[in-house]
């Protein structure tokens, strides 16, 4: 968090916010028009798919064509408030904690898919492996870089020894 | 993007919405009260720090404690809107497309920080390498999965010869 230089609040206007609001910068098009058949995680998807960045906001993707991969963050729209705290992953029968998991069923329903860059064409991010339904509303874009986003470890929970390769 | 199973929307009521609104789901306690000094990202800290997820989100937290490292969504909430599209990273002299940077100043001001777990007592979740002003809000947790979130890529845009290893 680099934070000096730029337009702030000051100290004394700053109150714990009771909820905070965004405006979606983009939607996502993907060819995943129902809820059936979605790939669990982009790496078990080899679907091609396109962010569309609303015009007002193409500027910002100046300098972007340069990276092989982007964070996207959206939103679960579809999901219905409140949610258990507890749930089921995929495939599997055992409750779990909510933030354990990554299901799209979570008190703020925000999603984060790693995808790769295959093209940017003006206001339009082509992307390899979607794993989201059409028409999603998009939050941010921030590029991924290894040096930053990358951990090396096994201690992966309940996930150990579950994870499938297999595309879906 | 896995949703079958869960209390959903009709397609019939979706709608692509103007604004979408989140509660805070925690608050992270830190050694940075001001904003000078805070590293720029988790691998430049070294500090200790606190997330409290409040009382009524704790049961989501079952299961974590197994997991090394965790994906942190939280608000960069001293950012006043709207922010320039173009602007100048952290110690480079040339502007470049928000969202092909990590800055705060970004039209959603959504940060995202990949935190090493040191110890989950009750709802609070100990971390070893924060990077986040004191007393921002909160709005998700992932369990990181190496699987699921490293890609191998030395296509880092900008970023290229320009990573600073040096904790700040």
């Amino acid at each position: 968090m680099e934070i000096i230089n730029g337009n702030l609040k000051s100290f004394k206007e700053r109150r714990f916010p009771e909820k905070i609001c965004f405006k979606p910068i983009g939607v996502i098009h993907s060819p995943f028009k129902s809820l059936k058949g979605i790939p669990i995680q982009p790496t078990m998807s080899k679907t091609s798919g396109m962010i569309e960045i609303f015009a007002e906001y193409q500027d910002g993707l100046k300098d972007l064509e340069g990276f092989s991969y982007i964070y996207c963050l959206y939103v679960f729209d579809m999901v219905k408030l409140p949610v258990p705290l507890l749930s089921k992953p995929f495939l599997q029968n055992e409750l779990k904690g909510v933030f354990s998991i990554r299901t799209p069923f979570r008190p703020n329903p925000i999603g984060l898919s790693l995808l790769e860059i295959s093209e940017i064409n003006k206001n339009v991010i082509k992307v390899n492996n979607i794993d989201v339904l059409d028409k999603t509303p998009v939050l941010d874009i921030k590029p991924y870089v290894p040096q930053f986003d990358f951990r090396e470890t096994d201690k992966i929970g309940w996930l150990k020894n579950k994870i499938r390769d297999k595309i879906s």
